[in-house]
């Protein structure tokens, strides 16, 4: 039973469209929701939103995402192949870091066969191309049956700081979680080579200290951990670090050990 | 392995008791919902959002719908048969609009044989009395198994524009979704009849361009379009129209070509 | 095909990585959310959630719940078995009341089996302990594989009225549901016992009628209604009793016919 992963910006109702197209193809796919409140048209939020989720899929899974700004444009539709996943969505660069987390080889094919497709509006690829090419490739179709492959494709990348300069590192806020969680490009690990859990940090004037868990410090309180998607996060225990610190995607930061 | 689709303004934390217990009858259904966050009590957005995404679902496919303000009094619970779907719910109208989408000959059954119930609460038929009844029909039950045939039901009708008067039309926003985008009763082929796009419309006093996607004006700008359920929408790039135009459900609207 | 229910404070992306460590280890478990906007850190409020929930699933199923101020810390990961259930989640109480109410014979297990776990990240027990351990069982893991039987155990109890002190009797409100309903731990045996449906009754200095459903007062106006769950349950019809009376969770409430 093939696992069909959904994400997309499109909130509440339309999802079910997608599913609907899905299993009239493909009765037996397993359907798994990533999230479909990605905010609207942020193909960043939603590339990593996917970029933290698809990896813990099994092999052979198939992830349909849509963060469609371009839909009904130029863009194409595109399919990639990476570690034994597939990714099916625009080419926008939506898809790209989760393949690349999964694999350094990709094989991105270009969505051309339009007997794939059902009637399609010039708003809802999702439901009329991605959904039925990714329920066909879930009944075992080729690669090759979706289109040429192409060596072209939208690049996206969060980016990785450049390690330290002194004590001193620079990264990015990346992705606010629903609580309001402050999550950067900063590898876990690099932040471990330099600083100990329990030290105080100095993030742009404010001094948050490094614990393991949310609850490591009082609530209301800041704290800086290495969340579970392996990244440097920002947050409050019990409230939103995005509210109290005002910070908010494509936020650069400076985190060192120094006083302000 | 029969689909049924579950839709309710029940909120978050209710669907899963109709979910067990249809389970606990049919072990192998297929569960999909469309969505649980319709305004509380409001029959006609949840015969909308019921009416845009059934027909898309495969033929077979049972529908559980619950938007009940009447539970608890003598409003009937009905199953409806049409093109191959069934629709399991209250008689209000919220199952009305999509039977008829689906073909203009419905087969309407009282639900009567309450030994297909659970112990009825006063508040909850969705669990006790419309669950069991869809998981017993995925099962294959007959449909004379629920009750008899009746030919008395409540109407729900979103109107259809009697059509042009000139250049102008008027119709009613019947869905606002979660995005703030209005949608109406107006048929896209009726609209595409009359106008082009790129055609500068007046809406209410408003000029609104009609194009082909949410990006086919600049960001925080109105326009029209055929959204992918086939109706005429007024929406904002990245905005809420709903908010930005002050209109609601039920307000009704004319469209023009000439200047306000 | 075994059901394993999610429930959880994680808000709308991370469940999603619960599934996919499950589906990895049991491809043909039937996954089924009950909530994950319990809100955040609140344990009363999930084991509420869970309790009113769980027992409707058939017997079989097995109920994943993380609601976890201290994951991290020294708090144990349980399972219990109850009533032919399986509960897999933190030893902080959340998984008490559900249980009991299946059966007053529990069997509880510390997880001490680490071979069943991935690598945990300090955060994200529910994806790296609770779900493989759910899968596991989902595939006939015996019990006894999780680790040792334990006898020391967070408590978690609602309370239960005394009963009544001539016409009044005192109790709790254990949850405030999205809609702003405001559910006690009052029996609704106990009130139906004491008052007859159509009653004006006194809850802290306000009249409020006893009644069957929520249409029974026009919109706008305070109800009493015995729920769905059973316990007694203040509400608005159309509107929030929470917001309207200013109460919240653990508001103590006294309940009379006599005239405030």
């Amino acid at each position: 039973m093939p696992v069909i992963t959904l994400l997309s910006d499109f909130g509440s109702l339309y999802p079910a469209q997608m599913k609907a197209e899905i299993l009239r193809i493909n009765p037996s796919a397993v359907l798994v929701d990533i999230a479909h409140d990605i905010p609207p048209q942020d193909i960043r939020a939603g590339a990593f939103a996917l970029m933290i989720s698809a990896p813990h899929f099994p092999e052979g899974t198939i992830h349909l995402a849509v963060v469609d700004p371009g839909v009904g444009s130029a863009r194409r539709p595109i399919v990639i192949e990476s570690g034994g996943h597939l990714f099916v969505g625009p080419d926008n660069g939506l898809l790209i870091p989760s393949a690349r987390r999964l694999s350094s080889d990709l094989t991105i094919m270009e969505i051309t066969n339009s007997r794939l497709f059902l009637n399609v509006s010039p708003t809802f690829h999702g439901r009329d191309i991605f959904a039925p090419v990714a329920a066909h490739l879930s009944r075992g179709m080729e690669l090759s049956e979706v289109g040429d492959e192409t060596a072209h494709f939208i690049e996206l990348d969060f980016g990785t700081p450049a390690g330290f300069d002194g004590d001193k590192v620079r990264g990015e806020i990346v992705y606010v979680d629903g609580f309001g969680n402050l999550i950067t490009n900063i590898p876990g690990d690099l932040i471990l080579e330099k600083f100990d859990y329990g030290d105080m940090l100095t993030v742009s004037d404010v001094r948050i200290p490094l614990v393991h868990t949310y609850s490591g410090v009082d609530p209301g309180e800041l704290l800086m951990l290495v969340g579970s998607h392996g990244f440097l996060e920002i947050a409050v225990n019990s409230d939103s670090a995005s509210q109290i610190l005002g910070f908010d995607s494509r936020e650069m930061i400076e985190i060192s050990s120094g006083p302000s």
